[in-house]
């Protein structure tokens, strides 16, 4: 297992939300809420065309200042949107930020793109994370028409703009003896 | 700009097409084609539950042996799909490889899940290409419904399979004297 991708921060988001937990887990149960994008000056050109678009896939990193990447989180754990059933998956089973590799996958509108700055809607980050990538979301591409089975998600309720804070204590939390 | 987001090769993809011009530029229009990928035994348990999905969003890194990263891609360059009209784009309005950070977005049918192995179809990447995340595709979260922009995608044909070497020969070709 090789480690010879290296990252550049392209930019920043800015939102107001500032603890994970208290934190919708998706953007797309939390549509309204507006957030906005700083690209780096450096690549602020490679915006050009991008407000032609409705839609962007934001690619982040969401390694938190306390996390350990020398201990990889557990392959199978609680996701935040399992914690009501203390049911645990793997990790590429799940849409959560303890990852191998913390990428995260936003499905934002996109509602003014002006300068280096993107103002979207759909916030499911905190206030500070690190942006290393911007894809457009082209409806040829990435909409999936029909019926689409969508494994565990299917059989759980998704409230819209819920918090992991709403949904119950971590996995690892000490107090909790059921864990 | 940090570069502080070191990541780690989870698996690799197995196809066979060998040379990016020659492969279909995107999963979407190529949903046929098969190919596989190998999650790394260490990490073959987080593969757990995702057989209960249709799709996956593979993660890759799209960085070729002889690309150049000290000295990153122009910031608007003409993309596989604009090759015909020669336009040029933003990086960050493409959905090509040369990126910032080069993480390719494939969005794959999951065919079978059998221990460390992923079948899948809609080949849009070389065989060997590093794999760095594997999500699941989850309607609720990644389905836009009714009418959406998708910027210039909206005024290009999108031909089933097409390959770049298909739509004309690369902008830095110094045969060509049109760029």
């Amino acid at each position: 297992v090789a480690v010879a991708c290296p990252l550049i921060t392209i930019g920043i988001v800015r939102t107001d939300r500032h603890v994970t937990e208290a934190t919708p887990v998706q953007s797309s149960l939390n549509p309204s809420e507006q957030g906005t994008i700083e690209i780096a000056e450096e690549f602020a050109a490679g915006l050009t065309g991008l407000d032609g678009f409705d839609y962007a896939w934001l690619l982040t990193w969401l390694h938190g200042p306390d996390d350990n990447r020398e201990q990889p989180p557990p392959l199978i754990h609680v996701p935040f949107l399992l914690r009501p059933q203390r049911r645990r998956m793997g990790i590429f089973a799940t849409r959560g930020p303890r990852r191998v590799n913390p990428i995260g996958l936003s499905l934002v509108r996109i509602i003014e793109v002006s300068g280096r700055t993107v103002r979207f809607a759909g916030v499911d980050l905190v206030d500070g994370t690190p942006v290393v990538d911007l894809k457009p979301y082209v409806t040829h591409f990435d909409r999936v028409d029909g019926e689409v089975r969508s494994g565990w998600f299917d059989d759980v309720p998704l409230p819209a703009a819920v918090t992991p804070a709403q949904l119950g204590r971590p996995e690892t939390d000490p107090a909790d003896p059921s864990v």
